[in-house]
């Protein structure tokens, strides 16, 4: 007998029937010896609705937002309480504020301070599946907070850790982590595990499986977490922290076409001139990604000269263009250019600390395929490259199959041998 | 200055517009210097939209269902406090729990026990409006509660008693209470004033203006309380203890067409014959008004015998006669005979107390209209009359005009003399 904690999104309980559907798979896990605390997010659309009300109002307060939109939740578990009711499981609701989850004061994206988990720990001594809404805490004010859109993940591992559960499960639309998109590669292959150091590389690179900060809540707390399919049974990805002893130099590929370049050309090259150039991108929030800094090529320079190039979200183009060109005439650099048009690849795995030849299979199998490379940008388990976007499928085709990832572990060949064998 | 308590209900916040005109109104309080607490009811369709989801569901279980249906007022205050905020008032929202207002644990129909308004009385002194969600609260064991449809009449009281509010306006659709229903009598009048006793009578038959919790419970801690109109300005109807001293004998007149009638004939007369036709009704949760009981004029009889003569809801007619039957048949009562072409009609006024003519005149302007009564019943303050339903209007009609109910009490005639000039 296990304790399980299990959290269903928005798309998992987007109706009355599916909401029906779930307590039924719920009664599986009851009826198998477990103790179930399950999170539950809003019901698919309502969060949309309840913003929509609130934008016809306009003054967003964000305490009155928290108001808001928290009644998300706290339908979807009393609906799923008697769901789980009707199908014979005997069940108790919690919002956040009654579990209680304490939060910081950061409306719209407060962070777990801590949880008492007594009030929980009693329902299931009773024998109750217990129903926790996601996404939602409370401040040493009274105040209901939100933990920010997807936070439900968060909810559910911080209760897993604070019950001392023996597994998180995710419950999502996908069957679990692959190791790249299964509609570019068809042959990619579905993980049995992952390191939460890699889901971390994934998940931030476009695999938009689990909210980045409940994977590292996981991981920070050596809770064991599985993401696995609502619909679909099967055993999905488990992220742990043990490194498998036959795990592969490459787990993944993860990619998106989010993105965009920009780049200052003959920037005279001083001190500061980083913190000139981004900072109002920085204040503008807009969010950076890659950062490059190369001497400039540019043979026309009469004086020590340099290129600076990174990367922002695609939606955030033109207002960190405008704001650059800008900070770029200030500094008395020559030019500003930007390009819509890249991908981002980037090749994820533990396996490649030890492999210095990772980085040039990758650059080599591109190569035979006439991928230019834009940018690289590397980390201990990871190599990111950009390259022009329509190029991204045939890259990432390319690359699984040169670090041979629609095979299974067991018939990796002998260049990707084993860590533990290569020892 | 004063502190005023203020109600709004469902069809007054039904969408964001009504809300940002409500958010308006209440900013003409402030500007006035009043300090306000605002009571709101869920948005209009809300309650029943939860409803139906709870329906699909099934198994609506008492906790959840109040779970459920809280979240309705819920995003009705963070709505209205945007809507302040844009109005440029400095407002914010409170659920029933967070005030706190304790309750019993009667989910679905629970009772105030006590309210702190600490907390509350910290932001008015802020120089906030205050917005709290109506018809919630929270049990001993934090588990949030409703008090039943319509009752965030009660909580504005509640909150007003325990403020010691100078005032409780509740907010509606109609400008306040009428000496009978306009739409019947075209000459019917607003009353300025009536008392709490005769707005129990006028509430508990049919015209629904307020719930009549709460006006049992502003006559109980004699909270001054106001109806008056959501969509026009006007000063409404006031609901207080004094009884005035130039109050007409009759304040209004109350009717109903809901009911219908059941009567036992020809029943052995012996003790407890009550408590067994009754019992099983009571039993079965059907709400019983009008109680009758003569000596039967059944010529045929040879015991001694009684007629038995009750109303009920339409709707429970048919169900309370199958019961009387079956408990009639075992008393060995001759017949079960029904009526559900009724109507029932009220008057009125605390000062028909010292006026024994008042049935008398009453019965008289029947006559002259060929009405024939049915059945009578009587307290201090009221007399009731069943009639056939046809002739309703008519009864009306006649009884407005007998006891000059258009005329202002200030030219009422000899025979109507207020009180105070008799003694």
């Amino acid at each position: 007998m296990a304790l399980i904690v299990q959290k269903y999104g928005g798309s998992s309980v987007g109706t009355t029937e599916k909401i029906r559907a779930i307590a039924n798979k719920i009664k599986g896990y009851r009826d198998r010896g477990d103790d179930v605390v399950v999170v539950v997010s809003a019901m698919g659309g309502e969060t949309d609705r309840l913003q929509g009300l609130a934008d016809e109002i306009g003054s967003p307060l964000p305490r009155e937002m928290d108001m808001l939109l928290s009644t998300g939740e706290q339908v979807t578990i009393a609906l799923l309480t008697m769901g789980l009711s009707a199908a014979g499981v005997d069940a108790c609701s919690f919002t956040g504020w009654q579990v209680p989850i304490r939060t910081d004061d950061a409306h719209g994206k407060a962070r777990i301070d801590s949880i008492d988990a007594e009030h929980l720990k009693t329902e299931l001594g009773r024998g109750r599946v217990v129903v926790v809404a996601g996404f939602q805490g409370v401040n040493e004010a009274n105040d209901i907070t939100t933990l920010g859109r997807g936070g439900s993940d968060t909810t559910a591992v911080a209760l897993a850790a604070s019950l001392k559960a023996d597994e998180c499960q995710i419950f999502t639309d996908v069957d679990g982590v692959y190791t790249t998109d299964p509609r570019v590669v068809p042959g990619a292959r579905r993980l049995e595990k992952i390191t939460f150091e890699e889901m971390l590389e994934m998940a931030s690179l476009g695999s938009k499986v689990l909210q980045i900060r409940a994977v590292e809540f996981a991981g920070k707390y050596g809770v064991p977490l599985r993401v696995l399919s609502t619909f679909d049974d099967g055993p999905g990805t488990l992220i742990s922290l043990e490194e498998d002893v036959e795990e592969p130099i490459i787990s993944g590929i993860a990619f998106t076409k989010d993105e965009a370049q920009l780049t200052v050309l003959g920037v005279p090259d001083r001190p500061g001139i980083a913190y000139s150039l981004l900072g109002p991108i920085g204040e503008a929030n807009i969010e950076v990604d890659m950062i490059l800094q190369n001497v400039s090529g540019d043979p026309s320079s009469d004086y020590s000269a340099t290129d600076f190039t990174f990367t922002v979200h695609r939606r955030d183009f033109d207002r960190a263009k405008g704001l650059l060109e800008q900070a770029a005439s200030e500094l008395g650099a020559r030019e500003v250019a930007g390009n819509t048009s890249i991908a981002k690849v980037s090749l994820v795995g533990v396996g490649m600390r030890s492999h210095a030849n990772v980085a040039a299979r990758m650059f080599k199998t591109l190569s035979e395929e006439n991928i230019n490379i834009r940018m690289i940008s590397t980390t201990e388990i990871k190599i990111s490259i950009v390259i022009e976007a329509k190029y991204l499928e045939l890259a990432v085709r390319a690359l699984h199959e040169t670090f041979d990832l629609d095979a299974e572990p067991e018939k990796v060949d002998s260049e990707l041998t084993p860590l533990s064998e290569q020892d």
